[in-house]
Parts: structure tokens; C-alpha cells; sequence
């Protein structure tokens, strides 16, 4: 460790993000981008903002987006946190909700960047099992704590917890935030967005690098009660005023509003999951139930990591974590039609 | 306060950016922006990216990036940092590189900035006096300190430090980090990067949006040490695997690829610059030297907010800090030919 760090950084681990090769010609289904390309609106909005006006500096508040996302779920623009990213809008969070004498919870099995936050910012955390099937039970987390986050459908197992048992999350801790990661909702999901009103301890963060196909891009929301979107407004501008650029305001924009290209290719997402789900069940894998655009699968005769490396010898990639309870497990992204079959025919006779 | 936010959260003071209006007719002097727009190689290359791929995450390492900068300033890649706009680096930097028990100094007229991220993470300032002509003098520097920061030309006066007196600074401190923030080098100064190799104390912040024109997009950067970068890459890494989009990384390559654009741009700036210094001399202010693009000025016989009010009647904006010691001065950026002669115009007889 060098003297001039702070003492914090020695024991930082960071996050280890899925590779981003620079290939081109691989199958790329370890991180769960979207087989699809963004809205063509997303794109002509962005294309029109692309000139000598990149010189001045963005909207701070980004209206127009927070605009944008409040008339789509219909809240009000001060429900509206929006972040470089949501793993941005995460951070913020961490720092600015989750700092209390108790212990913050999450799942044993969860987005692995909660506890990297927690390193960052001091927190205290307890990691809650999930059962056996990798549920989540709601009556694990009615005790003591300083805030609950957990991702809803679950990454990396795809797994949903229904709108009613989020529901009795918020009701058992009605003193701590509870943020629901929803960034795979929209692959099978329904939002707790809707109940935000009504709790005033619900934190929704959603992003637009899954369902809205802009993971290029860097733009993710939180939707939530004034009070804790002023905390987070309060950090983003002690961090830095400007954190979306002009082209992601326009395009991020324009992107929630272009409905139609979201159904439809959300739909096909869907579909084409199913299929995987079946294709890899009728080669003996066991396949959590999916609501979201991958799947979590393990073969009872045959080690997840060599499959993982069989696979990348020819050019499919996959995420493979060699974390306890999921180390026999593949977190496979579903692609298009045509990369979905290049999976299936490289894993060959099992 | 909401039970909910964690306790610093009550005390944050943010930080206020220049207004940035939304009526496009005004002559926007306040927020230093370049009045040229960027590279037209830097246009194209977003042009290029702003297609279907922009579904895929960036590269979470900005090599190509880092690859243009290292190559501009003849400094290795692993000597470079990067982040979504200068404040970005900024925050890392005092998250990562200022929590040491001694108080951290900085300038008392400053970057405001400075101050609100010391908040931000909790740490002991002192804001030491420049001299009456707003001159900085190494020698006050020269005592016990857990960093040093300040940027160079100095904002908002404009006033630059020269490289020598950056160097005592530096080996006066040789077990404090020393962060020179060039956000308005290139406008007339001397880069202490060329010093880097020599003390690995010394960290050098940069950003694209003023000399490169790319305030709208969000690029700044940090060159140093690898063991102070290092620091910065955990953090960073423990905060937003992907701070920089696509169109970023490649935008702010190009930017950085295109010496021609850029120097004829600086070039003409500078010559602007000159020109408003000697029609605001003309009508009585006093303008403190600027190495920027901007100056500083103020009249001795009318009271500057009242200024500040007159022009915005007009159609000029420029910037009044309410701060102790430059309450009587305007901050003014260097706009196109047109828009300074807007400017003299609306100020009139005085």
C-alpha cells in the first residue's frame, strides 16, 4: 500500500465486471446485454444532438429525462433520481441511505457489487440466505436492520419475488430504506414502482442497460419518495454536477418513450427464453424459473466452470462465479435466435 | 432530516453550478464553456459509434482512451486515469487520496468545489489566504498537510502559478499527494505533467470540456504515479464499473488525436482573450491576469451583482460569486468574436 492512500483503499476489493472482449466474432452472453439493438427514436434523438453543441454543458437536473420517466411509470419528476449508470445511482444509495448503526441486508446469493459498496462506504451488512430452490423468504428480513436491498428478479438466478411478499418487506421494516434493484423487471417482472406512494421507505432503481437495450449509454434511475430522492440529490451534487452527458438525456429519453420497439423486443426476449429453458432442460440442466433475459442452469454430471471453458473454446461466452452454493451453476444471457442455437449446438452431446 | 438518510447527509453543502439556461438566444459567458465546438474528428467517430453496439457495456477500462492520452503527454497508460468529467476524478481523488489525519490545503478563492466534496467524505480542511494581488506563494504550503490541492490557472481568477513554484510545492510535501487541476491549462499554460515521472507525489487532473470543447460529454482525467492511480482505479472500480460510455471513448480519442483543431481553437481564445481584457480595461475595470478562458475583473466604481444584473437584462450572462474577498468581481468566459462584442456592448458607458 502506498503512504499517500487513504487508509480505506488497502482493503478495497472492487467489482469484477463480466469481460468485454474485443472480438467481435464471439457469442457474447456473459452480461446480459440485450440481443437487440436500443429504439431507433433513441438513436435519431441522439444522432440529432451529436453537433457543435456538445461544447456546453448538459442539463444538471436532466428535466427532460426525469420528464420522461415520470410520465411513463406516472410519478412526479421529484420521484426521479437519475445516475451515470445504475451501478452509479447504487453507489449513491449505499452512501447516502445505508450508513446507520444497524446492519444492512441482502441476499447470500445477490448482485455481487453489495458488498464492494458496503467496503466503499464502511457499512456494515449481514448476507441473508436464501432457502434451498434459492428463494427469497420475506420473513427472513422482518428483524433489526439499517436497510434491505435486494435485486428483484434476483441476479445472477434469474429467480422473481412476487409484488405481494416485497409488499410484507416494506410493512416488517416500515424505519429502513428497502431498495428493490429492478434491473431486470421488464423480462417477465411487475415493478413495485406502483407502490411507492404508499411506502415511504421504497427505493425502486431500474437501468436502461437491460430491457432498453442502452448499456453502451450509462444511464440508470431510482423512482422513490421525495425525501429520499433529495438524499441522493444532495450526494450526485456533492459528486459531480453533471453526471449524464447530453446524449444520454436526449437519448435516454427518447428511449422511454418509444413504447412500441420496448414491448416488442422485450416480448422476443421472453420467447426466445423460453426456448433456451427447454433446449438446455432436454440435455438434463435444471434451470431456475427465469423472469428476467438470462437464465441460471447447472448440469448435475458436469463441473459448470469446464463447461464454461468448452464453451469459449468455441467463441460462446457465459459468466461462470466461483462463488460457495453457486459454483456449479452458468449464468447464460439469452441472445438472438441465431446465437441462442450457437450455444446449444457448442455444448454438443452431454 | 429524514430518519431515512444517512446522518452526514443533514450537512451536506452542495455544489452550485453556473446556471445553465434553457432560452438559447443568450450570450452564455458564465460557465467557461469553449465558444468553438469540438473536433470534427471527434463528431465523426461518435457518428460512427451511434449504432445498435451502443446495447453493449463499454470497455470498463477505456483502453483507447487511456491510449490517446498516454500518447499526447508521452506518459504510460497505467499513468492515466479517467472519469465521467473532471469532478468525477475529482471526487475519486479526495475519496481515495485526501483521508489522513493532517487537514488537507487548499486555496481560500478556489475551485468552490473543493470544500463541498471535503463534506462529502469527511474531511479537515484549511483554506490558506492567496495574497492581496490573489497571487499564490508556495512558501504557505510548506507546513504539515494531508494534501494539497489547487487549480492551475487558478479559478476563479484566472491567475497561473508558474511550473518552478509548482515544484516547491511539491518537494516542500514529498509525503502529501499535490493535485494540480488543470481544468484551464491549455489556455496559456504550462502542464506540470512533464513532472510527473519525477515526483510520485504529483497527480495532474485535466477534462475535455473546456480546451477540447467537450463539456457535454463528460470526460476529465488524472495523470500520475501508477501507485497513486492504482488508488483511484480501486475506488472507481468499487464505485461504477463503467463511468465512461461509447460514444466517450471514442469521442475523447479522437478529440485528443486531433492537435490541429485543438491548437487553432486555444490559438484564437487566447487572442479573444486579449482583446476583452483591453475593452474592459478601456472602461475602467481592473482585470487580473488570465492564463484561462475567462477573466476576472472588477470595476472600482460600480458594485458587481448590479453589473451581473444589468447584463443578464441584455442577454449576457456571466458569473458573480456572493463570496467573501471577489464579491466586487465578475467572472466572464471568452465567448466568439460576436458574443464579446455583445458583451462590451451591453455594458455600455460606465
Amino acid at each position: 500500500m502506498s503512504k499517500f492512500w487513504s487508509p480505506f483503499v488497502k482493503n478495497l476489493v472492487p467489482y469484477v465486471p463480466g469481460e468485454q472482449p474485443k472480438l467481435t466474432r464471439l457469442v457474447k452472453l456473459n452480461t446480459n446485454e440485450n440481443p437487440y439493438g436500443p429504439s431507433p427514436k433513441a438513436l435519431a434523438a441522439m444522432q440529432a444532438e451529436l453537433n457543435d453543441n456538445l461544447r456546453l454543458y448538459p442539463d444538471p437536473n436532466s428535466d427532460l429525462l426525469k420528464g420522461a420517466v415520470a410520465r411513463y411509470y406516472g410519478v412526479q419528476s421529484n420521484q426521479v433520481f437519475l445516475g451515470n449508470g445504475s451501478d452509479e445511482v447504487l453507489a449513491h444509495i449505499f452512501h447516502g441511505l445505508f450508513q446507520h448503526d444497524q446492519r444492512l441486508l441482502f441476499p447470500d446469493i445477490s448482485y455481487s457489487f453489495y458488498p464492494v459498496y458496503c467496503g466503499l462506504y464502511g457499512i456494515q451488512f449481514e448476507a441473508v440466505p436464501l432457502d434451498e430452490q434459492f428463494r427469497l423468504d420475506p420473513a427472513d428480513y422482518a428483524k433489526p436492520n439499517g436497510g434491505i436491498i435486494f435485486p428483484n428478479p434476483n441476479a445472477p438466478t434469474g429467480c422473481l419475488l412476487a409484488l405481494d411478499a416485497v409488499e410484507r418487506i416494506l410493512k416488517a421494516s416500515p424505519d429502513s430504506v428497502v431498495v428493490v434493484d429492478e434491473a431486470y423487471i421488464d423480462f417477465g417482472g411487475e415493478t413495485a414502482i406502483s407502490l411507492v406512494d404508499r411506502y415511504p421507505n421504497l427505493l425502486v432503481t431500474q437501468t436502461l442497460s437491460k430491457s432498453r437495450s442502452l448499456a453502451g449509454l450509462r444511464v440508470g434511475l431510482a423512482v422513490g419518495h421525495p425525501d429520499l430522492i433529495e438524499a441522493l440529490e444532495r450526494i450526485k451534487n456533492s459528486f459531480n454536477s453533471y453526471p449524464l452527458d447530453r446524449l444520454a438525456n436526449v437519448g435516454g429519453a427518447a428511449a422511454f418513450d418509444d413504447r412500441e420497439h420496448f414491448d416488442r423486443t422485450c416480448r422476443l426476449v421472453i420467447e426466445h427464453r423460453e426456448w433456451v429453458v427447454a433446449q438446455l432442460q432436454a440435455k438434463g440442466f435444471e434451470v431456475l424459473p427465469s423472469a428476467a433475459n438470462f437464465i441460471f442452469a447447472r448440469h448435475p454430471r458436469h463441473d459448470a466452470a469446464g463447461l464454461a471453458a468448452k464453451l469459449r473454446e468455441q467463441g460462446v461466452i457465459v459468466r461462470h462465479f466461483k462463488q460457495e452454493r453457486i459454483a456449479q451453476f452458468l449464468r447464460i444471457s439469452i441472445g438472438t435466435p441465431e446465437q441462442n442455437q450457437a450455444l446449444i449446438e457448442a455444448l454438443g452431446e452431454l
